[in-house]
């Protein structure tokens, strides 16, 4: 569902073969030092991401991992290890490592318990940014089970009534395996990701209600109030997203920032690692954490069964009337018509996220004209 | 969060002493004809309730249990029973017995199941109404578990662009012990239950904009709009309950609506039990669902580092700069002082409510009126 503003930036983004910039991003992270198998799994997250048509996570992150690469926030040689374990549970220290290397050693871990016993949940600290939670929820939606991961991040979303960020975006991903295609919910706590406000910003749109806030209640709607964005990245300001729900406890503003508080019990509080507070980009010491879950539907009965059952269900909502003009989606529907057009016809990269690839391949002084036509 | 509305209704609501209307609940139970063991937790879970000062589902409820006892919705010798087990997971049918029988006994198999391996996760079909969700997240709570519960209902909820209810209002309920008291969220997916909007009907208040809608997203606000609010009831009428985050994609109407079926999954997807279209009021062959999970947090590391770090967390929260006026409320702060306050003052109990119970021990031909004073 991030991708809900594909259509005003369509316009100007050009299409480019998926295959061949995944071959890209593989040599980049091949040359960054990064082993054969890391590179590919970085390489396959991030298009994965580009061809179910959410920009904001995919290739679009290249230069802020670069960046993270480069201040050694990002360690190139760190591998996950597991610091607790228990037939269904792993507490994981990815050692700074890359969030995605983390993110699919976590999960295969949670599935192989799943697999097993039923169950696996896997908690992780010390992690790095991990792209879409998404991704990982499905990894075990392929395997025939429910997935589930979170993230918490940076201070974004402001606490009911406060007037300063203290929570992160906080999202929540599940997935279940369902025909014609996976059930994958990935959102985050806040009404909108910091994502789509740069989205906003950069098409110089202004913002709807319930998304920021000053000073704990007052919308921010005016994309010329520039400071007021810059402000959304500042730890001390008092301007931020506001939860799902709004700022008030009238329109449920308490139930978003209570989710995002059990995204944090998930990840930082039972990994014993870094809470939302103590993250920054400049802490070389700290790092967000992560959390995910497999779960076997065949531990609850006929697994066919119960996949049948959820696919009818799922199906009697898109059948349900209409506000007319509008589809109802059921989540991932948009991902799944997204990855159909994207294999055809390329995925989307602008010319600015362009630019930013050229830069860093010639700076690690690899090819690169040959994989961008 | 159910109880931000006693505020408003405080100055007419007369106290009544909780263990003495515990007895007369209990002395209720018996003339039904359920056992000494049934007829206590009943008891105990309906004044607990209002013990945390959520009224809506307290004592409040007795008259709609009454009649459902008598249609034989609710069966009085019904158990619960297990269908399917794995070490760290069951499937029970409740045969139709009381909710709150079914959750106690589910809540108590997943606080064994995780005692002993980690992790329990009970979901269950055929229940019947079971009060509030935070009352099981609890019973985990206090054996010093992770607990969380949820249910289904009758369609409430429109989907993101559906014209027509079809998801239940699906609470989610998390509990984790914390100091100085449980940290307890207890939430629909909606925007706001059911049991809201007849509070504000009764004091004939117009509703806040993102709580009800006709047509898939015309707010309904006026309360002298009463055929709307009737149509709340009806599964075949144009008017809804938003979702958490209102009825349009941009204000994250399709966040609240995938947290309603998640809870879906998990209470009558796994279970194999009715989904929220197949409950109605008048079937006595259906029944809601509901789901249970414990989780030991000592799996993932020192339990008391990791409840002493949660309740630094929280208490961080509470003492953030707040909007002029406000107090920042962390999930169950709100409970804990009405629990305080009523445990001393005794608990809330309207002349309807009063009357509703004098009128069911009438019937029952039992004492009342030392009960009441």
């Amino acid at each position: 569902m991030l991708n809900n503003l594909n259509g005003v930036v369509n316009s100007v983004i050009k299409r480019y073969d998926s295959e061949k910039i995944k071959q890209l991003v593989f040599n980049i992270y091949q040359a960054y030092g990064f082993s054969t198998d890391a590179s590919r799994k970085v390489a396959n997250t991030l298009i994965y991401t580009d061809l179910h048509g959410i920009e904001s996570h995919g290739v679009q992150r290249l230069v802020m991992y670069d960046h993270f690469i480069q201040n050694g926030k990002i360690r190139v040689n760190s591998h996950p290890e597991i610091v607790k374990e228990t037939d269904v549970s792993a507490v994981v220290d990815a050692n700074f490592g890359i969030g995605q290397l983390n993110g699919i050693y976590s999960m295969n871990l949670a599935i192989e318990k799943a697999k097993k016993h039923g169950i696996g949940i896997v908690t992780t600290r010390r992690s790095g940014h991990y792209g879409i939670a998404g991704y990982y929820a499905d990894m075990a939606a392929q395997q025939g089970l429910i997935g589930m991961s979170s993230c918490n991040s940076r201070p974004a979303m402001l606490p009911t009534h406060a007037t300063k960020a203290f929570v992160g975006t906080n999202p929540i991903a599940f997935a279940m395996p369902a025909k014609p295609h996976t059930f994958i919910f990935d959102c985050a706590t806040t009404t909108v990701p910091q994502g789509k406000i740069e989205v906003y910003n950069k098409l110089e749109k202004d913002l709807p209600a319930l998304w920021v806030a000053k000073n704990g209640a007052e919308p921010v709607y005016d994309h010329n109030q520039v400071d007021d964005f810059k402000a959304l990245r500042d730890p001390d300001s008092n301007v931020g997203l506001a939860p799902l729900g709004g700022v008030t406890e009238e329109t449920g503003s308490h139930k978003g920032f209570g989710l995002g508080i059990i995204v944090e019990v998930f990840t930082s509080i039972l990994s014993m690692g870094n809470i939302s507070t103590e993250i920054t980009p400049e802490n070389l010491e700290v790092g967000p954490c992560q959390s995910f879950t497999a779960i076997d539907p065949a531990i609850f009965g006929d697994k066919q069964q119960i996949i049948d059952r959820f696919s009818r269900y799922l199906q009697d909502i898109r059948e349900l009337p209409a506000i007319p003009g509008k589809t109802i989606y059921v989540h991932g529907d948009k991902e799944a018509a997204a990855y159909e057009d994207r294999i055809k016809n390329g995925i989307e990269i602008d010319d600015r996220t362009l630019e930013e690839i050229t830069d860093i391949a010639q700076r690690l002084g690899i090819e690169y004209a040959a994989f961008m036509k």
